[in-house]
């Protein structure tokens, strides 16, 4: 009951000190508002903001304030709504769009919800979804697939990263490019390959990720460490170059990768975010007419109906390489941190 | 007569030697092949390309091979066809699209003709404008509009790069700033008005060039001289920023600043080509989804057909500072390099 | 107040039987919701609709429940808000978007709010504007551009009509017919002259409706009682036919007129509703790949955003006839359906 | 050699006199222009449009002028090529656009080359490809993939068609009903999978036709003699309707029951061709938003690209059912007109 788990402590994850890394903590389950809805979380899982944030990088320095649970990917069950709340009910298996928007500005009255300006990100700007217990606004809940489990259904707001990504792209009848073996960049591969790609070939770097890739999707793999991708696709394309590359790793060299890789008249998806300004050769732009679009988060909810479309074609759970409970979170994180897991999903109920 | 003019030696202003500089030649009437056309040239007028050449900058060393005829803006009238042209006349009056295009090959077959694998530009690739005989295939070959004198007819083809920047813009209903004071960015602040743009803000460095964009349609000027233009936009935006942003300059601090002026969701169209590769912060690019598009020339032919129809509204002219018979050409050269002209048209004929 | 409010009667145009004709009644002033705003009305404005659910035709019988408040359009200010309500205040001046969204359906999810699933339409599926006061969703309310008196304001709905239609059209640098003289085609003339079409010609029956349409842009008007206006567009576009033809004024002939002189390629918007099914080639659809796009309201609240920014090039009031009290809606009703009034503007409050 | 073969007769199936029916006739072969290449068919197919000549219903009456070859489908190998002819030597294999366009008027300017406004189509405004020698302009041969057999060569027109419908239609995790079981419908069914549908549907009236249909992609059929398709949509679709509708038919009542199945926002493509004027509920589409929109041919050469991209995933020669040498045309037709055939290919070698 609402009143009642009001006063409930849970165990969460949270940066407590402006400082690297994060404890495990106890915490009182909020009370939802008359407009939001309280979750329990059965799984979430670890994302790569989550991992800016633990290292207390410049941008986490600047954006976050402590203390704060962590996470925002996570599925679960709804506990309890507000008075206001119409369309959810207790019991309904449920995940939410991470970006909690106003509604009422210039870009969320024109269809750009998902870079609302005054935008809250769970996690980032208030409490996520490492405990037990989040409340959220009704306004961003979404009734996860029930063909899901947990595991998987957590994973839909990074999947709704790599559908955003493709559907972008335009990519029936289009040979692409995916530059990044991170969990959106290997899912990109499946995406791309069922939205009617004539060829999708992934760089990356770890071979034992290109070979998820491969399952997922990929028509070819292409290592970075070993050979050069710019050649090689000029190569594949017989000197045009590739109709659409997507640059989800955030390297430095990537995004002037990807302008020398892709056609005159091609498009280019920026969706990595490099750690500083890159030098970039623009007149090669200019010069072949590319389309350089940077691309941010999902629509909402476009890419969220998109995205259960694909399920029959694209196992997200391929990303998944760890599973722990809530406090083994630590153990996840450095897998992750060391680039041995893909996607950490962790069970804060257990 | 064609058998006649092919022995006929006219002036032409050309590139002899390796080096800075060009030079007043005698040089032959080209004889056109069956496919081509030979057009007296009336007028033709120079662009910054021309410059580049003259100056003999590296982009100029690595492409251009001597001598060559100088050029490529022109209007004037057919002189004679070749066996195989159909659908131009002796008499009539014409300019050209000066990208040469195959017509046979990926970008050609699939609508991109004026970023065609094979392209030929005049002046660049083949011998150019500046001269009173010139030979061009007939598939680039454009009726000139009768309502138009040979000054203004020659000006079509910069002017049709104002009218490809603001049509891939779409900017009825928003505010669309211009960055550069050049002809082609004064232009297009007639052809922003015109197409239906809701604000038009120029910026630039001379005020007299600011003042031209105010007549052709901007309803503000910024001289960034004097102030900041990516801390004044957002102020006139409520910080917001702007829907479009066109970069016309190519100097090297615009196109961040486009990027830091655009409004999140809004797009930046690079034209303007730097000299060297530049720092660009791309995240910024992502996290604001911005839409950044490279552009060059003018699609073949529908742009030539819109700029015929703002017309009416546009006074292409207005850029036209200084006219000279072809033997002033050095004058008007010194003219554009010390920025004290804008259009500088040259009369072959005279 | 408003707890006290809620005893107030006021008078209110209203259908009380289901048969022809309306009257004016006493009405008790609505208790706003939670999640609801009280508008008191300034001013109300009388639409096809409103003359449809009064003639009680066919579509009304089907769909209008009595008694019920008539009337949609119309501006006022806000005297209270519910207390789930935080982004409008007691004093604001308003107007709203008629159609109301549940904002959960998979239309509302994906941009298209304005074909809701679940819409309800002020005035045809709950209580309407032609009352002192009215209560409607928080998630409608639009702030009214202080620039514009009331009678102004109220029109910004239909005119928003105008503006999805051309916006769709895609108008710069085309040439543009309109059909139909009602207030939101002769507003279209205003809009697409602004938007950037090359021309618009607009299509009536009435010369003195035409009249206003060349005054707030059209560059020629045709009077299809006294020419083909299919023959017309063809002679003007010398056989080729128009860029794109917005159909709004649903007379039976008009969409085929409107297929008819389109151009191969070109776009024609039905907007306009037929009283019944029409015969149309289709086959012309298809041999000349027209693009038929049927248009209704208003994209929630893109279009409106557009609106406001088209203020200063069209005069929204030129359409505004007849002014009355509420107390005069019968006479304003009579000279709408004998088409000797264009926009009627009825004043609750007086 | 070109000058020799200007002699020799060959066999050919044409429309001789103004009546239903066709003969084999004897022929001479043409001699090409200098722009023009002469093709030595090794297949053609029969297609819908020569049933119609050969059936000389109202359109044909209106449109042939006898004596004339029918067939517009073919493959082969380039024989000889004319003066001015330089990217296709004799020796390669080849196909061709079968419209041949004029490259000079607005519509070839604009990027809508299949619809030009001089186009002359193959076998109806002049003579085809039922025969063993073919001359054609050289801007419209395509060479021929050459993992295809000339059989299916052949077929690569009209499977254009059906990939001009679905790029259009734009089908990435979309839902997509199909109605018409000819071949295109039938190779949509393939090309929609392919290029990313989430569900393919296709409606027909012969079971064995549907076989087909589903064993090239879709994943649902349904046969319009036994249920209503419209009813059926309406029930997968929970009452929303499909996102898209392909009418491939030209049946009668065939688009309306399109925009009935469509749901609010969705697009129905209108490829098919009826013989009259149809009675539509415009309505529906202006209350629903739907984009009707006409199709016809192929883009030249995008599609023709593309559905060189999709062969890996759909075995076009799967609709083929029959093959005669030329000589057994009338047996060909004869089972086309019945429905006993859905693609029949001829040998004029043979």
């Amino acid at each position: 009951m609402l009143s009642e788990r009001n006063e409930i402590v849970v165990q969460a994850v949270a940066k407590t000190r402006p400082e690297p890394g994060a404890d495990l903590v106890n915490w009182n389950v909020p009370k939802p508002g008359p407009a939001e809805v309280l979750i329990r979380v059965s799984a979430a899982s670890i994302c790569g903001t989550d991992m800016h944030i633990y290292s207390w990088d410049e941008w986490a320095r600047s954006r976050i304030h402590v203390p704060q649970i962590l996470g925002h990917e996570h599925a679960g069950y709804v506990e309890s709504v507000g008075s206001e709340v119409h369309h959810v009910q207790p019991g309904d298996y449920v995940t939410a769009e991470t970006h909690i928007f106003c509604g009422t500005c210039y870009l969320c009255h024109t269809g750009n919800a998902h870079i609302c300006r005054n935008v809250e990100i769970l996690g980032v700007d208030r409490n996520g979804t490492f405990a037990e217990y989040l409340a959220v606004p009704a306004s961003v809940v979404w009734h996860a697939d029930p063909r899901l489990p947990p595991k998987a259904a957590t994973v839909m707001e990074p999947f709704g990263n790599s559908v955003h990504v493709v559907m972008k792209a335009a990519v029936p009848a289009k040979n692409v490019v995916i530059i990044g073996d991170g969990p959106t960049g290997l899912l990109a591969a499946g995406v791309a390959r069922a939205a009617g790609a004539a060829a999708v070939w992934n760089v990356g770097l770890l071979d034992d990720r290109l070979e998820i890739a491969a399952e997922l999707g990929a028509h070819k793999t292409i290592n970075a460490s070993h050979e050069d991708p710019v050649a090689l696709i000029n190569r594949l394309t017989e000197g045009l170059g590739a109709d659409v590359v997507l640059e989800m790793s955030g390297a430095e060299v990537a995004l002037q990768q990807a302008v020398d890789m892709v056609r005159p008249g091609g498009r280019v998806i920026a969706f990595g975010i490099p750690a500083r300004p890159l030098s970039l050769n623009t007149a090669d732009l200019v010069f072949k007419e590319v389309e350089l679009l940077g691309l941010v988060g999902r629509r909402i909810f476009e890419t969220w109906h998109q995205a259960e479309r694909f399920l029959p074609q694209v196992d997200v759970q391929r990303v998944i390489t760890d599973e722990f409970p809530l406090s083994g979170w630590q153990e996840g994180m450095d897998k992750l941190l060391n680039r041995k897991a893909i996607k950490v999903v962790l069970y804060p109920g257990q």
